[in-house]
């Protein structure tokens, strides 16, 4: 059943602010409303207690879900029936065997469009993609999260091209809960919107230059980049996937920090690398991580060092010189894929497509390419190099330059794709805070350079109101575990 | 002190099999015989013991190293005085502690032409590039080594381009040990014909196609090529260390399987992910291994089903597609760089540079090199699933189509350089086993191909006499540790 519908503002106005409109629109139950306020690991317990059934849950998501979409524009499939046939046979499994299915027994998730679920299609932001990619598997993450108990509720919007960090596409813009007026970020941003709005409690979105933590950020919920080759790629669908000069992962967005390590923890237990060759061979490992100190922007430092954390302040590392290169390694064919795939429908290209195609996209040779490499590898040597030789274990930064933009202006993207560029793992914690309207603009100073000013002056507490505010913390490679964990840490402290 | 002499095989006539020679020259006092009689491990804990010390150590190997250098041309710089000026550092420092500078204390190891150690230069088979990489940082398995306590005694020779299966340059051919008018194998092949010749104890090469697996097949000791990513590569100098399509790995060369397990244990106690962001965080993991069962060709099916291991016949998979995929993978400049470098200095080019780049070396478009990404990844998944469906352990398999070839006729890669294709950790033993004159030609025979009617027809005992027997043990990808592992089981039921 496939979500063509534009979301309906025009004919029910709507507040600005649609964050609690699944829980106050009337449209759920007293139950259906406490169900849909609990996070993933709560839910799997409560199912696992009988205190619910998986349709119970399946009905309250489904609910808020279209609730969601009707106020945020968040989802490509809207699968209520699929979903509750599911749930059914989990309940009966449940009462057959008086055990659970699995450690996400009737936990409903939500997938982007690109990943792949038997029968529905991954059109990745182009009418000429609709209908040509119609998944007869089921991704890696999809059959694993299935075996574990499940339930695929939507799938979710992303932008042209799968390439912006806002969600625009044939389908109309999806937009911020907290803020109708700001974007939901992207290229995850279905999946921003519909978790913030209550309306999921488990994402699985994909991330080459912020497209899992620019969502949730905006949007204020957890999610987490992992290094490449920690998580499956199997049954992923994109322009993107067929290139390696930057790699792309998927990721989990959920509305708690303890989703996000149950997410991967269930997956690393299916030992994806028996089933994909591009997986490491790497359980999990909660345990036995060491820590030597932290280091953080203004916002936390004083509540991490009351903590009794070290707290060492930092500038930027060669950002600039970062998008430079990492953009010039996104499009090595100038966008003649893009092209092709929008000139195949006559569809138009839309302004952030065209943004994105004028950073460094360059129709490049092999041996071009292969000296962009050279220089990729060499740039995160030297980071790696300067990042051990700092002794602290995790970096603390900002997601992006502001809160959410508003709609179409989304530009900047090095706070998150500096982290694709040395494929460090990264994640994204909400501080709790949101713009105010004590929340005044800066007063005229220097600009570090033009997006800096643009951004600044873009400003206004009225116009971002309500905007969630988050951070992000970051680590070495492979050090998926300890970043994990340190996001836990720092976290719980800043929104003590 | 470079090593231009050629072998002097002309003025001092040698035999054929020259594998005894410096065990039976008089050079070396039997004391000094003892000690070049020993593996790594059983030297590091004599020395330990203080039953030798470093220097005697470093100067039976010196004089061991100058014998096997003229009986087959295996250095490209012979370093007996700073070998032996750290060698009394070591012992001194022994004395002055009361304990070992570290585990391979005293322990002497030659390395590959292409690794950086400080002051020495890495021509990689080309005149023109002769004093041109001269190292002024140790290459991080040298560094690492060194803290260890290793003595570096020597580097070794390479072919052209160090993409030749022989290791023939500027320099002249490297022959094997066993059997001079044969080759020692390449592209390690002067760490081959070192180490078999008793003249060094622990080697390392680098494998991009049967690199490291090769030369220890042929020259008849112990050689594993790991997963890339598993060992640095930083300081590895060579005209592939900048393409990604294939990715090469450096790899020790050892007389002894426990030798083998000594050297990467070492390097990745000392955390090289810490060092170098190109390495994965991934312990050496001895310990928890499971085995499923046990697949093999003829020679070792008895011994092997004997000792109880389940042993599973199997037939070569896409043996044709790998090299065709994994050789036009290899120069997507269809061997510009090659030209260049030779070019230079009007050197000629040899007719192995000439064979390998014969084989789909073309020149490719960007869009031609991601496509032809496209088809690697698709075909390691597809083994991956083949082999996981089997349910085995590991694949036992020869590492090359005979013994080592008649010099100048090494054509046939597929052996080893499909483990490089799929990334699959892969290892060598010697069987203990040697052509005979009793191992007559097979009966004529409807041959499998035109490679396989050349190699065949060459054969004769005669020819091949005293040329060691090896075999290969393949695993998963990132299974490091079991494959080393099995390695271990199976050489020593089949050595038994």
């Amino acid at each position: 059943m496939n979500a063509t519908l534009r979301p309906s503002a025009d004919v029910y106005p709507l507040p600005q602010n649609v964050s609690n409109l699944v829980s106050t629109c009337g449209i759920l139950a007293p139950r259906e409303v406490e169900i849909v306020s609990l996070d993933a690991t709560g839910l799997r317990d409560l199912i696992a207690n009988t205190v619910f059934t998986a349709v119970e849950v399946t009905v309250a998501f489904s609910k808020a879900a279209a609730v969601a979409h009707q106020a945020t524009n968040c989802l490509t499939n809207f699968l209520p029936q699929e979903a509750l046939d599911r749930a059914k046979w989990l309940d009966a499994e449940f009462t057959r065997t008086g055990q659970p299915v699995g450690p996400l027994h009737g936990v409903p998730v939500s997938i982007k469009d690109t990943v792949g679920l038997v029968g529905t299609d991954s059109n990745c932001g182009f009418v000429s993609w609709i209908g040509k990619n119609i998944a007869t598997k089921d991704a890696t993450l999809v059959s694993i999260l299935l075996k574990a108990g499940a339930v695929i509720i939507a799938k979710t919007t992303l932008p042209q091209t799968v390439m912006h960090l806002e969600t625009d596409s044939f389908l109309g813009p999806t937009v911020n809960p907290y803020n109708t007026t700001l974007t939901s970020g992207g290229s995850s941003g279905g999946e921003g919107a519909l978790i913030a709005s209550g309306a999921s409690v488990l994402g699985i979105g994909t991330d080459i230059g912020g497209s899992v933590r620019c969502p949730a950020a905006h949007c204020g919920i957890f999610g987490f980049k992992p290094t490449v080759g920690r998580l499956p790629r199997g049954g992923n669908k994109g322009l993107m996937v067929i290139q390696e000069t930057i790699l792309g992962t998927a990721g989990p967005m959920a509305r708690s920090h303890r989703d996000l390590e149950l997410f991967i923890s269930v997956i690393l237990a299916a030992k994806p690398w028996e089933l994909e060759i591009f997986c490491v061979r790497m359980p999990w490992r909660a345990e036995g991580i060491v820590w030597k100190g932290g280091k953080t922007p203004r916002i936390a430092v004083d509540k991490l060092s009351r903590a009794g954390l070290v707290v060492v302040e930092c500038t930027p590392w060669k950002a600039k010189e970062s998008w430079e290169l990492i953009s010039s390694l996104y499009w090595t064919d100038g966008g003649a894929r893009v092209k092709t795939a929008l000139e195949e429908s006559g569809e138009p290209m839309l302004p952030l497509t065209e943004w994105i195609l004028s950073q460094n996209a360059k129709p490049r040779t092999g041996e071009e390419i292969m000296q962009l490499n050279v220089k990729r590898e060499l740039f995160r040597q030297a980071w790696h190099e300067y990042f051990q030789s700092t002794g602290v274990d995790v970096v603390l930064c900002p997601p992006s330059a502001g809160p959410a933009p508003v709609l179409g202006t989304s530009r900047y993207w090095t706070y998150t794709a500096f982290w694709n560029l040395v494929d460090a793992p990264s994640g994204i914690f909400p501080t709790g805070l949101s713009v105010g309207l004590e929340d005044v603009a800066d007063q005229p100073r220097d600009f570090l350079s033009e997006q800096d000013k643009e951004i600044t002056e873009q400003y206004s507490p009225e116009k971002f109101i309500d905007a969630p505010l988050s951070l992000q913390v970051a680590g070495p490679r492979w050090a998926d575990e300890s970043v994990m964990s340190a996001m836990g840490i720092i976290s719980d402290i800043v929104r003590a």
